[in-house]
């Protein structure tokens, strides 16, 4: 099938290919990318945008001498397949197989990681100096920019700085019209609306017809061309793009190959300032169900490559973030003051209904995780209820305002903190460093729910607490009630759901269902555990954990990172106390590769039957004292 | 002296006064504050420059109803002074006194906690929109934001989602044309500049001129009405402000009262959308010194009220800041590819020098620490030898960055974060939370160097260390080299400075000399404790901290909140290993308080007598085993 892409094992095959077969090269690689990423799940939207422009790209730019910074990242599967990585492109998002995003050790054709978005301007812009510093004419730095990253708060504040980088720097504004939700926000918007500069070409228009048309007209040349000169510096330099010192082409129809690749050109041959190249896209172009339903399509799961029909999850799960916006609901249904926030993620976090149903009570702000939070902090302070809904990983983008704006101030925001915990996207999204630094937030309390019903009750309690912040922090897995007793919620409280004399287990969240199954795997080696479900990290049950500890072996598990949460706080705790010993269970010290979830966790020790495995060993070596 | 400051007691009293004794008023204040800023040390240019400002602010709006929150919060004095802390004023910034900066706990006048720039406009939006949602239709939210605050990612976040809050949002650009050190950026340039119209009115002028001197003039009024409309629209809304929805004010002469009050007074009346009110002032106004150095004079230690001659320091001291910006100097002699960058401390991380010898390899990107980070990325991917100085505190706002940009991808990227540890600012500023979040930073490296020559040679290892980020950390204290041997520095170990038997104490970086005075004290009780320089946190010489704990209670003195840093590695270490006990000394888990650092010190108990003492009674609770 794949008649062209076969011939292509690098940049360099894209150019010798006849123009007029390029067409049916974007087609190929568009079956290819829809193909797979029907089986394997990943982001279709945004590749399908960017086919053409990819093409054009590497048409014309000559990688890796050229660097090509893609923000962000997830829109680099065209990219992969034509930089080599074609015959490995099924893999992308598997153990062992391609990431999802850019990443320099797989390809030197990658300059930069860009998982998270908003970051490409300023890496690419070093990247852009450090040709400058070398003195190295001759090689470009492109970095290709979705608009709603365009409106992150370091690609602002890049954009800030550009002006001092002169030679080298290439931006690609993709301008899709949305980010991963929706476009928010005036200054991404105007940036990409403004330098359109139809209003001045029709201005320009006016003027040259009236210079030929009007009694006087040769006597006005002087004045309109001040005015044009004012005009043309005023309107188009407005744009902050001239302003700041870049060139302005465009905008282009990403999905005109042959305009593409002859603007890309003229743009290629220019130098001595910085160039920028506004590209209209469309996100799900070529594939009727993904342009219909861009979110929807924008990262996913499996689906059926005809119908887009995503395949339906197995019976018997819930996802925490649905369970999150149906309780959020109920919540925000009888208390008037409840407010939601999210960036660019209502969606991933279970907000469309809220969004729908209290539209005035809700604030997507787009790429720009800081401003949501500070934003929450003064929503809290003028007597609302701001909830916060945000992925962990992204979470990390706003340490400062959390511990500057929220904690510090003790101000009663609930965040609700998603996708904590290992995914499959890998190193630049695993949710599982949040605890190493969340841990240290003064006033900040820490909650982990077992399962949805948890969450519930959890949220109501976040609610009723409003003498300060309150997180509550779950992974994307099911979250399905556990059948299991449910002792009643109590403040700074573990609940111990099964007793036992040799080994106290104490699991984190949805770990509880990890802990219950190596207790039964314990019980087949004659081990006796206790099981508790930890509920609060914040405050956390040291006379439980305390007293359990002088008679048991202290096993946690959790899904941080090197044991940052609950196993630092039994350290600590266990220091100068009399104690059994502990032994941890968590993500490993090292970097987490991607891959399916259940896999990683065979890989890292993480089944039940591992950890009961060790447990049993563990406590085999202890000499009686 | 204070007449009319005598019978100030709250923002109403402001309104009282007869208007021809404000300027008076603003006299008596900025005596006051030159008074007491060079006795106590403070912030002194940015509070002079805004007098007349907060005394207009506070003749026209009524405080705490009206909600006046200013980023940065060092520039309040005169503020504190108007809403009844006139007489509390000598105390700011001294333990127990008054805070720095705006603090909601201090006085109802003080909406927000704003110690770090660029917050501000987010929360003054958080205000106003929970006005909005309460239906309060009186109140405004005023937010005094300067110029180089602007340009920070998080205002900018903010700009980019003013559209839908609109109603009771006043924006007051204090534009002091510096940041701290200086002016960076195009768009906080931009959105000051565009806005003076000057361009406008002058375009404005000629075609008026035109119209009415030729030929065909009123046949042109059509045409040049749509010229005047477009380039009215465009130059003032794109003027971004406008597009944003604000109406815009200004500029007006920050120092001429009945013009601020007559301007505050319009502004006051308008509703119906966010207005921008652009206010130019000078910095250290009306004080000679502070006018032609405010960079010096922006923050400052005591000097003499009369000459501005800043007290010169004890002798026998180094600042660890002027340390490094020596060692950089000579080591980016040697090497061409070093190169620095800081965001808008420049000063106050020893770089000035460096600056001024290598203009080209210098970067201060102003108040954007994010796009600091990520940049020094680019620069590292570049082949180049980034060195990032920024202080600790500051260094939260790129935790992201760190983690996605340098540490994950491994780059060669060396951070000298200043300000390290407790700092006089207090709960805003102190440096005792980096560890809890750098440590878990994948392959970076942690070093704490003693002095100013380990400092040096530690910064000669970064360089070498080609193969991953490093980190360089520090106080603000006094770094003169100590009167020690000096062991050779090898990668990844500690270097014991005196040997002992009964207790082990590992001191981080310039906690060496309190944990030498310490063992001073000791030997006076008869216990011999040996004194190690742990100077790598990360790699952590495990091997000898093990070796130790078999035979010595282990003893952590290091500048973290909750014993963070090394007091985590060592609760680990310790957890299933013979050993004979830890005890950790470090900032306590509490909000640290602002005052002069060896005060802080006593009341936590980290003076070296009160720690021997701890350690004293300790050993002697414990049973022979």
């Amino acid at each position: 099938m794949d008649e062209l892409l076969g011939q292509i094992r690098g940049p360099e095959d894209v150019k010798k290919l006849p123009a007029d077969q390029l067409e049916a090269l974007c087609e190929e690689i568009r079956k290819k990318i829809i193909s797979v990423v029907s089986r394997n799940g990943g982001h279709l939207a945004p590749n399908l945008g960017v086919i053409e422009l990819t093409v054009a790209l590497h048409r014309v730019f000559h990688s890796p001498g050229d660097r090509i910074v893609w923000d962000v990242g997830h829109q680099t599967y065209p990219h992969k397949i034509l930089t080599g990585r074609y015959e490995k492109f099924d893999t992308i998002r598997q153990y062992g197989g391609l990431s999802g995003f850019q990443n320099p050790a797989e390809s030197p054709h990658d300059p930069f990681v860009t998982g998270h978005a908003g970051a490409a301007l300023s890496s690419a812009m070093g990247l852009a100096a450090a040709l400058e510093q070398r003195g190295d004419r001759d090689s470009r730095v492109i970095a290709v920019v979705g608009d709603g990253a365009l409106g992150n708060g370091i690609s602002l504040e890049a954009l800030n700085n550009v002006r001092g980088h002169k030679r080298h720097f290439i931006l690609i504004i993709n301008d899709n019209k949305m980010s991963i939700s929706k476009s928010v926000g005036t200054i991404s918007t105007r940036l990409t609306k403004f330098i359109t500069g139809r209003r001045y070409n029709r201005l320009k228009t006016h003027v040259k017809f009236l210079l030929r048309h009007l009694p006087g007209g040769l006597h006005l040349i002087h004045f309109i061309s001040r005015v044009e000169a004012l005009t043309k510096n005023l309107l188009v330099s407005s744009a902050l793009f001239e302003e700041m010192g870049f060139k302005y082409v465009g905008p282009i129809d990403g999905h005109d190959l042959p305009s593409l690749i002859e603007n890309l050109e003229k743009v290629r041959d220019l130098n001595g300032r910085p160039v920028v190249v506004h590209v209209i896209t469309e996100k799900g172009h070529g594939c009727s169900y993904a342009i219909s339903s861009p979110e929807k399509f924008h990262g996913v799961p499996a689906f059926d490559p005809e119908t887009g029909v995503i395949l339906p999850p197995p019976k018997n799960t819930k996802s925490f973030s649905s369970a999150f916006g149906e309780s959020l609901l109920r919540l925000a249904e009888d208390h008037p003051e409840v407010v939601a926030l999210t960036a660019a993620m209502a969606g991933g976090t279970g907000l469309s209904r809220f969004a729908e149903r209290f539209p005035d009570r809700f604030y997507d702000v787009g790429i720009a995780e800081e401003h949501a939070v500070v934003f929450a902090g003064g929503l809290a302070a003028g007597g609302l209820r701001p909830v916060v809904a945000i992925y962990s990983t992204f979470m990390q983008r706003a340490l400062d305002c959390i511990f500057h704006d929220i904690c510090l101030q003790n101000r009663p925001v609930i965040f609700c903190v998603d996708r904590a915990g290992a995914v499959e996207d890998g190193p630049t999204h695993h949710g599982i460093y949040d605890l190493s630094f969340l841990l240290g937030m003064h006033n900040l309390a820490i909650l982990c729910p077992r399962d949805a019903t948890e969450l519930d009750q959890m949220l109501q309690a976040a609610y009723r607490h409003t003498g300060g912040p309150v997180m509550l922090r779950y992974p994307r897995s099911n979250g399905a009630d556990l059948e299991l007793p449910r002792a009643t919620l109590c403040w700074g409280k573990a609940e111990e759901v099964l007793a036992g004399t040799d080994v106290a287990i104490w699991a984190v969240g949805r770990e509880l269902s990890t802990a219950l199954a190596a207790a039964a795997r314990l019980r087949t080696k004659n081990i006796s555990a206790s099981v508790t479900n930890t509920r609060f990290l914040k405050p956390f049950d040291e006379e439980k954990l305390l007293a359990d500890a002088r008679t048991r072996l202290i096993v946690t598990i959790e899904d941080s990172r090197d044991a940052d949460g609950i196993g630092r706080i039994v350290d600590r705790l266990l220091l100068n106390s009399p104690n059994c010993g502990a032994l941890h269970f968590s993500w490993p010290k090292e970097v987490l590769p991607h891959g399916s979830v259940p896999l990683l966790r065979e890989r890292c020790g993480l089944l039940p039957e591992q950890i009961a495995q060790r447990i049993a060993e563990r406590l085999s070596r202890r000499t009686p004292s």
